[in-house]
This record gives structure tokens, C-alpha cells and sequence, in this order.
């Protein structure tokens, strides 16, 4: 038997997660000077970052010898003071991702189960299956959450309940009278991992406020990122409010320096300037616009999104990818999440949005 | 029953990792100047980075908003290129940290025993705990593995023995003719993890070649890292060499952008500045001496070390400990490594050397 042969079954049958196509490697690939590519296909920011997080970059570089804060004190700090929430209900993340994995690892093993929606981000099943328990896929309505559905699958075994919103590769959104009537009907251990990957990105009045069901909801743990609307997905940072019980079982199976000292020096500044944030949502709005608007006049069926991203009907979306990446524009193919014929589009700058709009006018010809 | 209450047992039950104590944190416990502290307590490179990894980091500031290469393309090729091995035996790690943690998680399961040695790095028993494991520590000997006893110590449930050489806190050394003969007394399917963090500050004479052991021994997992001898703690990055089945199974479990794109450029660029290291490695030779001189001088006992770091006996360390932070001067207490009366000190600059040397005198008069 080979060390290999002898790990975990469930391991042994995990399919590693397909990201987006960096364009260091479409360039290897096509030959194509990386400078005339687009890439709209990992829902990033298309300003980049703001200039405050570059400036708190330039300004810890001289001490990047030394281990980062295990603590995260001054990004904590900061989080409070802009949520109103206290330190001990906080995990830092390295990004997202690991807030939703850390979930899995403290409150998971095998003979659990995890529910989610069917259409939902590919990690909440690749987290649940590399701690041995069991995925509850429950059937979409209209491409998002069937909340009700949700709770009713619920077993004994149930101990985590992953909720996006907005979706991710749906953009698909559920309201907070949604949200809070599903916080009631999920039994009180049952940890309820409501993903706001792209919540700097909903309309005004879409708002709603998580924050404040956490006193009458122990079970909610409300997860963020700085990779989307901050701008930071190189950096690998986001975070985690929940109760202090909750937050405390994640922070002993974190990593003890789990996040870079750039991503949480980067971090602390990006979420203190307010003008970038509303800066990236209006460039959204307008791109959203311009896309879905194209996406129509081309008799394309797209999902209403309340993400930085749009996904549309295709066709035969493996060959309409081909044709894009050989123009030079990056989308992502969404076969994995069920939608073998979709395709999903983040939204860019005008311009780029523009070349994906002509490369996929000039394929569909 | 609350989420926390249903949690597995073996999660409730982990400690959390104690890190140094951050500059910062003794400035503001102690209302002392940040730059009058010195902090010798975490094993990091007291030159800082090597000027390449930092012109790298600048080179790719402006591309912080894309997610990392996932499958770091460009610094998989350059640790080929250096150690003559292939892209599919690599493993990328969120620092070494991320590498023992992903052996864990990739080939141990609840049921499941690791073998260390006593006095051997935490975060051993951490991972294994984190897994629901058993953890089986071996009684070490002069401070240092026991490696006859280590492979006794095997049981049918041991999916992994963690080797650390030089081994962290005690900075013993175990030589090449030891390790080979280990190695072959270890049944195929027991991964033998080779943690060779601070592998770059032995000796000439010291010097092994465990890459040269993988094509002979499958079940080899060699784990390294960027954070002490290439100094670049701060950014999280190290990796593992090792059998293609034994990586893709860790690759499987691995966060699909574990790494920064920082700290992926940056490991890149260090990689091949061959004369920082040679001068980390001989400013750690001179501060070595510095400061066992100095221990032997105050008539103190302390441990050979092959690491850029030494444990010296304290007697009453505790207050030893204070007394050093009192003075603006940071080291390690290593209790909870079973070493109570110890402290372990890392290798600084001479004039830091020579602030802990001075604090040590004055404390002990």
C-alpha cells in the first residue's frame, strides 16, 4: 500500500477547484502579449485597489521578515470600529475561502452534513468533502436559494447550512425578511455561514442588516472578503463575524499566521476609504448596464445580478469560450456548477467590457 | 445545544498556538518606543529580505486586485530549475505552516496516529489535533529526536511521522546517515514528514541530500520555507517536495489561492539570490557564537543548535522572561514545548545580540 493508497477515501475523491484563467497563462497558451488580454473571468475589481491600501503596502514592506499579528489587532480593531461589533467575534481569513473552510474543520467531520444550493460557490462542497462529511444539495428556484427547501433538508446530522448572497455565479439575491425568517427556522446548532462575498456591490435598497441578528441568531457566522469590492483578491484576506463561541472553536484550527502582514495592513486601509467602495459599486452599475444591456440586443438569455458579474445563456458555451479566449477576453465557463451551457462575465472597466461585448458579437455572427 | 456544544470533541479541545509576542503588542502592554525594542523571538531573519524579493514585490503591487496563480507557475519553475525536480512533486504552502497542516488533513482522519518527537515543533500536535488524530510523542533524547524510538513507536493507525531538522525549539541536528537509516526502518505507506525550515543555516559539513532519497523512498515528504533564512516570514509562503501522488492528494485539499501573489513573486525572486543567503547564513554563524559565548560567560546551560535560534536553561524563565520584556527585549518562553525552565533565543544582528546579552547580565546580577 502507497502512502497515497492509504489516505482517506473521501480525500482520495476530491476534484481540486478550476479557477479562473490567469492571463500569465492564456498568453503561454495562445501566444497573445499579455497586455492586449482581458480577463473578466474571477470577479475582481477592475480599479484595481485604492490608493490608501497601496500606500499601507509601501509602508510595512521594510518589515516583511517578520511573522505578520497572528492576532490581526489592528484590522480587528478597525472592523469594530466600522461594523460596531467587538474582537471576539472575529476570524481573519485567508480570504474567504478560508473562512469557509475553517467552518468546515471546526464544526464538521465525518458522518456530518453540509446544506447548500445547488448553483452555489464550488467551495462550500469542496470544504464539506475535505472534512470527510456529507454535501445536501438542494435543487435551485430560478437559479438561487429555495430557502424553504433549504431548511427542510436539514437532518440530524446537519451541522453547517452555507447561504450566498448575492449568489456567486448566479447573482442571484435574497432579501433580508428572507434571510431573517430562514434564521428562524434553522434548529439553534445548526451554523447558518451567510457568504456576503459581494454585499459592497447591492443596490441601496437591497441593504439589509446581518449585523444585527447576530444577538438573537448564535448560530449565524456572517462571512466577508477584501478579494471583490476592495480590490484585494491578490492579497488573500476576508473575515468572519459570529458569536464569540463560534469565532473562538474557527481561531483554533486557523493557521496561527494564516494572513500575510501586507494583506492586513492593506486590509485595515482599504476599509477605511469609503469613496473607492462607492467609486467600484457605480463603475458595477454602469458595466452591469452596458453588458446586460449588449447581452439583450444579442438575444442572449442572462440571470439579473446584483453581483460584478452577469451570467448568460451560451449555447454550446465551450466553443463560445474558445472563441473569446482566442480574442483575447478570459469569461468563465460554469459547467461545473450544473450550467454546462453558461457562461459567467465580471464586469470590467468600459473599455474591456466593450472588447467582450465586439468578441462575442463577432462569434455569435 | 449550541453550535460551539456541537462541535467534535477533539476540536473543543485544541489550544490554540502561542506566537511571539508582537513588537507592537509589548510597546502598547509595556508604553515602550516600538523602535527601542528588540525582538529575538521568532526565529525571522534580522537582515530583513533579500533587495530582489523586494524589487519583485514592487514589480507586482499594481496587480494586487487578480487573484494569485493557483497553480504558481512561475515559482514552481524556478524551484525546479534550482533543485532539479518536477512542478507535479510540488506543493505551495501558505508558509511551511500550510504544508504540515495540508499532510494532516490530506492522510489523516479521526482513527488515525502521527509520531513526534517530544520537544519537537507545535505545530505538530496542532494539525494532528485538528484532525481528530492521535498524536503519539516520543520521549526525546538529549533534547533531540529519538529516531530508533520514533519508528517503534509506529503503530498500525500512523499515517505520518513529523522529523524536524534542525529540530525548533532545541535546534538539534539529526545527520544524513541517520535520517537515510530512518527512513528505511519506516513501513511505504507512512508518510515521513522532513521539515527542513531552517535547513539553509547548517554547516557545510552538515550538509544531506533528501531530495536525493525521494526517488527511493515515495513516502518522503520534504517541507521548506521562505520564512526564516530567505526572510519573508511576514508574506506566508514555503513548500513541499515530494512523491506526484502525494502532492496531488495535498494539492486536492489545498485552498485554491492559498498563497498571495506577493509573496509568490517575492519567494520567486529570493529564491535566486544565492549570495543573501550565504550572508544570513554567516551573520547567523557570528551571532551563534556571539551569544553562547555569552550564555557559557554567565555560566548558563544551553543546547547546540544547528538553527538560527538557541534554548538556553533559565531556572526561574518566567521571570527571566519579564525581565528581558521589561528591557525592550523579546524572546521565547518554551513551556509549552515541556521546557519550563528554558527560554529560546533567535539570532539577531551583533547589537541586537548584544541588548539581550547586556538584559541577561543585568537580570541575573
Amino acid at each position: 500500500m502507497s502512502v497515497a493508497g492509504n489516505a482517506p477515501e473521501y480525500i482520495r475523491a476530491i476534484m481540486p477547484y478550476l479557477p479562473g484563467k490567469p492571463v500569465s497563462e492564456l498568453a503561454r497558451e495562445m501566444g497573445i502579449a499579455e497586455g492586449s488580454i482581458v480577463k473578466l473571468a474571477s470577479n475582481e475589481n477592475p480599479l484595481g485597489m485604492s490608493a490608501c491600501a497601496r500606500d499601507a503596502i509601501t509602508g510595512v514592506l521594510s518589515e516583511v521578515a517578520r511573522y505578520p499579528d497572528g492576532n490581526a489587532f489592528a484590522l480587528k480593531a478597525a472592523i469594530c470600529s466600522k461594523f460596531g461589533v467587538r474582537a471576539e467575534q472575529l476570524v481573519i481569513g485567508n480570504g474567504s475561502n478560508d473562512i469557509l473552510e475553517l467552518a468546515a474543520r471546526a464544526f464538521m467531520a465525518p458522518g456530518c452534513a453540509a446544506v447548500f444550493s445547488q448553483h452555489a460557490f464550488a467551495v462550500y462542497p469542496l470544504a464539506t468533502n475535505a472534512v470527510g462529511a456529507k454535501c445536501i444539495e438542494v435543487p435551485a428556484r430560478d437559479f438561487g436559494h429555495d430557502l424553504d427547501a433549504m431548511a427542510a433538508a436539514i437532518t440530524p446530522e446537519t451541522r453547517i447550512v452555507f447561504v450566498a448572497n448575492p449568489n456567486n455565479p448566479t447573482g442571484t439575491f435574497l432579501s433580508g425578511e428572507q434571510l431573517e425568517a430562514f434564521l428562524g427556522n434553522v434548529p439553534r446548532d445548526v451554523l447558518v455561514v451567510l457568504d456576503e462575498a459581494y454585499t459592497e456591490y447591492l443596490a441601496p435598497e437591497q441593504s439589509y442588516d446581518a449585523l444585527g441578528w447576530l444577538a438573537r441568531f448564535p448560530n449565524l457566522l456572517i462571512s466577508r472578503t477584501f478579494s471583490k469590492a476592495y480590490g484585494l483578491a491578490g492579497l488573500r484576506v476576508g473575515y468572519a463575524i459570529a458569536h464569540p463561541e463560534v469565532a473562538d472553536l474557527m481561531n483554533r484550527v486557523r493557521q496561527p499566521f494564516n494572513v500575510s502582514s501586507i494583506a492586513l495592513a492593506a486590509a485595515e486601509a482599504a476599509l477605511g476609504d469609503d469613496e473607492f467602495l462607492a467609486q467600484s459599486a457605480e463603475v458595477n452599475r454602469r458595466g452591469m448596464m452596458q453588458i446586460t444591456g449588449a447581452l439583450s440586443e444579442l438575444g442572449l438569455e442572462w440571470i439579473p445580478s446584483s453581483g460584478n458579474f452577469v451570467a448568460f445563456r451560451a449555447g454550446d458555451a465551450a466553443a463560445v469560450n474558445l472563441g473569446l479566449l482566442k480574442r483575447g477576453v478570459i469569461v468563465r465557463p460554469i459547467a461545473g456548477y450544473g450550467m454546462p451551457e453558461w457562461l459567467r462575465v465580471s464586469i470590467g472597466l468600459s473599455e474591456e467590457n466593450t472588447r467582450f461585448i465586439e468578441a462575442l458579437r463577432q462569434i455569435l455572427a
